[in-house]
């Protein structure tokens, strides 16, 4: 059995660092490299390809609203044609500077509040989905499991990736708790270990709640920003190994 | 005989208009398009594109320093390596918005003040030569003829075509002569006809002070921001017609 | 019987020009500056202090978004403490600017998306009115008639300037319709006219069903932008001056 | 004997955290604040306001260059009036801010490149010079010593605070060496303290040639992001009380 661990990448910014990225290299099979609209920037880009490579890591774009300040955390109302040139512009930026180290982008994942928003928003699901498509219609659009988002891949033929993530607990709708609420974010490196051994055994999310949303996970986000990010994923890397189940860039997995 | 004439085009910016596109576009043969960082936007370049390939017209990027409120026209120091990939993002950016429209970007002309530096400056001229190849060594450099950058383009093995402008006087080196100076800018449609019409018979820049400098001229650029920019270059077109000289997109003209 | 006309004004960007900032000066009393978040910047803020001055306009901050790109016009959700101390900030820009040429900022207007957003959301009101506050417990807070902002400037102790608009249309609730419907702005100046004696005759908004809702308005804002926008408020100054309603200038109104 | 310690502070940027401002607060007399331009935001700036007071450590704006990518160290070449205004704008948001916490600010030390090209350039010197005075009078101007503002500062009629560094050598014009030479940066602790007290000794800058540039210093700049900072500055600090110097905030010590 295979599966793909994913972690956003390259999200400092000039002079500003920010994230684990060369310890999570170690740990992925893909990374989601930002793109210079809320981080990355085009040296760090440059960098993070070149990490990419080294680690036999594939590469996706991290697409997210033009707002550095905010990190691309806060949610912005805008039309869905500006937010879909938006994704394309950004998917080609690291297209050519990843070409021009012989490298491939292969997938694209959104970030922060352009996340949250196209999973219950299908403008912005579709918006997502024809932005990627018109950059490449072979790009594989990592998409929380059950979302708008995997829907709009579907009806555009794009390749979809499931999506669920290692950290992070899920309501009755198979949402992302907020992370303002206590308990939201899973920090014991046991616990996660069990919460991802768990969908893959039920083939499901389990709510709070315990409510089970039916799922068939591809692939796991890793946040790099929380303290306890690496332990946690070290963790979670170890017991999928155990549990005989192979990291493996998105590419080789989703066909 | 055959020539090019280039405008930089789509220097809008979200709400903020500016320029004269649409009256432009039917009298150039190449579109600089702006890619974001001193102007253009997203949704912009998409109508930008989608415009040149109305008109015949070819399409290049037109890379600038990040500087929206400065418009690009202030001298930014950074390091060359920075600026190679400042480069290439734009170039890739506005590919992936050009193939989406099935279009093709097939040259580059930086803006300005990255131009006037670049005019003199190796380091960064050789920074955006590299930046071009990465994105593309197809792509055809539109350069001030008898730069810095014309040299760069060549050592890279890059197509160039030597630039002139059809509004601009030069000193005795073949650079134009500051925008302060009185007299820089031709403003006078058939003076401006007049002095095109010499480059070319010429095969040179004859400077204020009557120096002739070599050169044999590719492309000429329209400023579109100037009052008198439409009237100057329709007289300048115009001109060139009545010569028996066709105006040409850059990609049938340099080989 | 006096009143205030006031106009959002300076929101041109570096080379970007926008608005009929010298037209309308002619027309107003109090002039809402942007300051340098949604548009505008310090030497544009400078200009338009000036302007204001030479026409015995008084001078208000008119903060929005930091969103170039949407020129504020894009819904931003974001934390309220952050908001309130980026309303602070570019308050005190446009104050030091004022105080430069012995002028003094007496009004603040909050811009765009987040005027609509704090129109009904008491956490965006309260902060604004507390950003405000913190800048100069003086300073005059033109709100939207029966939105959150005006109980959130009562609620702080602040001067509050019951604002309507010459040219929308409203809802039941009396709030402006969407830009988006047909009909909510109004075009024609006899109806703009006839549109704002109404609301003073009638001392209330009525909505476009006919609803009465009570409003005592201080302060009718001209949109700049607008084609018709010119024409508009010159027939409702024109209408007002006839009816013996003078325009007076926000500090003398409110107290 | 009484010196000013100062030190660049709030030098982050949304979620992106730089330096060790928590510890050079302890160590300092007079915190340079970064004013949202090359770094700092408005919430940052509430924050740094808020530690300086706790630490008895008085307010400075720490203008810099409209570049938050190049962190304000990329040399920009712009409109003297343009900087002029940029200054003022940039005091005036922090001395709204301040004030909302019963703080003042009480002096002004220039960024990065800004402060590099205004040590030479007297166009630059006098726009800072001039946008200080504008935004307050009585601000202290903190200026490398022999430089083009301290010149400025006297002739605008400012009070002018002679600045040195703890941890950078000099060339024979007083002027700091460039970071990129080796050598150019004081690592060791127990030198950076030597180099200290022969400044006050000598009252001279001794470049690293021997020359002696003679120099009243009134203050010493810490730079907080080398990672040997906070060990430098406190065997600097620890020095100067040996050598019985009280480090005093800027107000008490420039009449």
């Amino acid at each position: 059995m295979r599966i793909n661990i994913n972690a956003d990448i390259g999200e400092s910014y000039g002079k500003f660092t920010i994230g684990n990225d060369s310890e999570l290299m170690t740990l992925i099979g893909s990374a989601n490299i930002a793109c210079g609209m809320h981080a990355g920037d085009p040296s760090i880009m440059v960098r993070t390809i070149g990490l990419a490579k080294e680690h036999g890591v594939s590469i996706g774009a991290h697409p997210g609203f033009n707002d550095i300040w905010g990190f691309g955390r806060r949610q912005i109302r805008m039309n869905p044609k500006d937010l879909e040139y938006l994704v394309t512009y950004q998917i080609g930026a690291l297209q050519a500077l990843a070409q021009a180290q012989n490298a491939k982008v292969t997938h694209v994942k959104p970030h922060g509040a352009l996340n949250n928003m196209a999973h219950d928003d299908a403008s912005y699901a579709e918006a997502i989905a024809r932005g990627i498509k018109a950059a490449d219609p072979n790009l594989i659009f990592v998409a929380n499991a059950g979302s708008e988002m995997t829907k709009a891949g579907h009806k555009l033929g794009l390749r979809v990736a499931n999506e669920s993530y290692i950290d992070r607990r899920y309501d009755d709708n198979g949402k992302m708790l907020s992370r303002e609420l206590e308990n939201s974010v899973i920090k014991d490196p046991q616990q996660a270990a069990e919460h991802v051994l768990r969908i893959l055994d039920e083939r499901a999310l389990v709510s709070v709640s315990g409510k089970r949303i039916p799922a068939e996970v591809d692939t796991f986000c890793i946040h790099g920003d929380e303290p306890t990010a690496v332990a946690v994923a070290t963790a979670v890397v170890a017991a999928l190994k155990q549990a005989g189940i192979q990291i493996t860039p998105l590419p080789e997995l989703i066909q």
